[in-house]
């Protein structure tokens, strides 16, 4: 399975981990009530930048690759302190930080994905891995940050567009592209289909049921 | 320790999983107001279905049966959501998801229980690996719905009954039992007191200490 | 990497495992309006016990030393249900309590660190390592009674302790110091800067940013 392999160099992954812990830190601090303290600004920054490829690795049964040089902790936390300190130049340059982080989700979308296939996982699980690589981040911040989990409610497509890519990437490797076009065509669909969901205000149906509107709330506790 | 290995047919394992994961995508519907979108109802029956399955083979270390076959997770995301569009229907079938659903969770512990044990697992370990496999599904469901985890607070006795029914499994097992009866025994218990739950309400004792009442804050005098 | 590996007896890791569960017993106590059921402080109890180590054996990708034999979640659960019920009396032994705490997320953060070394992992991941173990279990803690993440916000130096015990402990391994010194400093430092953070109130900064105060409050959904 030697052709499913795509790897890309360190200095790339961890400028996309870079902008998934800048982002979270950004995200966190918004919430001024909350009162983080530095060390909670770095937790945050490295479950963002992170905590994709660590959901990636342990649901593969692979060593973590965060673990295996200094450089991802490091960069992640040195990421999230200063995505904090410089928080208002990068709001400024918010159109740069969004494109990044489309860049990013795609990236990390391709790597969990092609890494499924190549340990042999069939289809669907490898697409389900990529989603959780791209996605898991912010997941995790959400979670940790005790908040409603973003990309589930209505009008992000921030785990459609990694959906879509990685499922462009296997329907390419299938019909027997090269894993680098592969990736290549992932990384472009996956950008565009969330920038396109940000400047065009694209997003998914609403949950609904097939039947007359329901107005009453019960949730039936389990 | 070929004699503690119980396998079920694919399609029984699938039919479980559909049946979490539907009742995650009935109970995410409850929250008009959170405007879960179709993804994040995919999301939900998948975390329901599968992540009791998903926990289990991570604590136990081996590769998640979910990833082994396409069938798991597709069968999650689409239960998912015929759950969501079928609503009405399926909560005028009250009382027969719920006979499902206590079926599910003692089969979920009894896989669990046994995958343990047959990997060398000592008893109390392996009566948890159960108890994870039942639950970890309605865990995850709340904490991705960012709800109080509904089975630690009174009333519900699901937790409760899958410990139970593979506790009895356990035992059953040391004495020298047959694996498939005790695995039945361990599935009738776990359901009988579920649903006695449900129909009678039973309930687990609220925590408390060993004191008189303790209705007041201030100190008392000496 | 003999030299590396550093053991304790099973009944000192057995203590500290106690300590850890009987303080999340007793934190739950205090939450009377959210109703837990005895099985819901005997979850919290194994979490907070046993969840840092949990997460250290999963990150690492070896077996969970807690399912090694019956006494961890025994004992867990023993000491959820003994902080329960003597709640009274424990409150009253408020200092004994918190300097068992800090012994304990010392010992936690050595032997996390340790074991993380000893399978190889680079410095920083193996501190990461260190402070997942020694603070793990109170995230988990959280997670589940659905709380803000104590140890992010201002005013604990809870994972700050376990940060410097173990960054001292690698450095100390690093120039040569007989691994079983640097442990003992690193229980000593993490416990000193823990108290000391209990008594006089050392804190760490809060998030800011360089810049002119900002009173808007405006979270970005991403």
């Amino acid at each position: 399975m030697g052709d499913t392999i795509f790897s890309i160099p360190l200095w790339a992954d961890l400028l996309a981990v870079s902008v998934g812990s800048l982002q979270g830190a950004m995200f966190a601090a918004g919430f001024r009530d909350r009162r983080l303290d530095l060390l909670g600004v770095a937790i945050i920054g490295v479950a963002t930048g992170l905590g994709g490829g660590f959901l990636r690795d342990i649901f593969l049964g692979v060593p973590l690759v965060a673990f295996s040089t200094n450089w991802y902790i490091l960069t992640a936390v040195l990421a999230a302190l200063v995505g904090m300190l410089l928080e208002r130049l990068f709001r400024k340059l918010d159109i740069v930080i969004t494109i990044l982080d489309a860049l990013t989700i795609g990236l990390f979308g391709a790597i969990g994905t092609t890494k499924a296939l190549s340990l042999g996982l069939p289809e669907i699980p490898a697409i389900f891995v990529g989603m959780v690589s791209a996605v898991g981040g912010s997941v995790l911040r959400d979670i940790l940050l005790n908040l409603p989990i973003a990309l589930m409610h209505v009008g992000s497509l921030y785990a459609v567009a990694a959906g879509v890519g990685t499922t462009m990437l296997v329907v390419l490797h299938l019909v027997g592209l090269n894993i680098t076009v592969a990736v290549v065509v992932c990384v472009i669909v996956t950008t565009v289909i969330r920038l396109g969901a940000v400047r065009y205000g694209w997003s998914l149906p609403e949950q609904r049921a097939l039947s007359r509107p329901r107005l009453r709330r019960h949730p039936r506790p389990s």
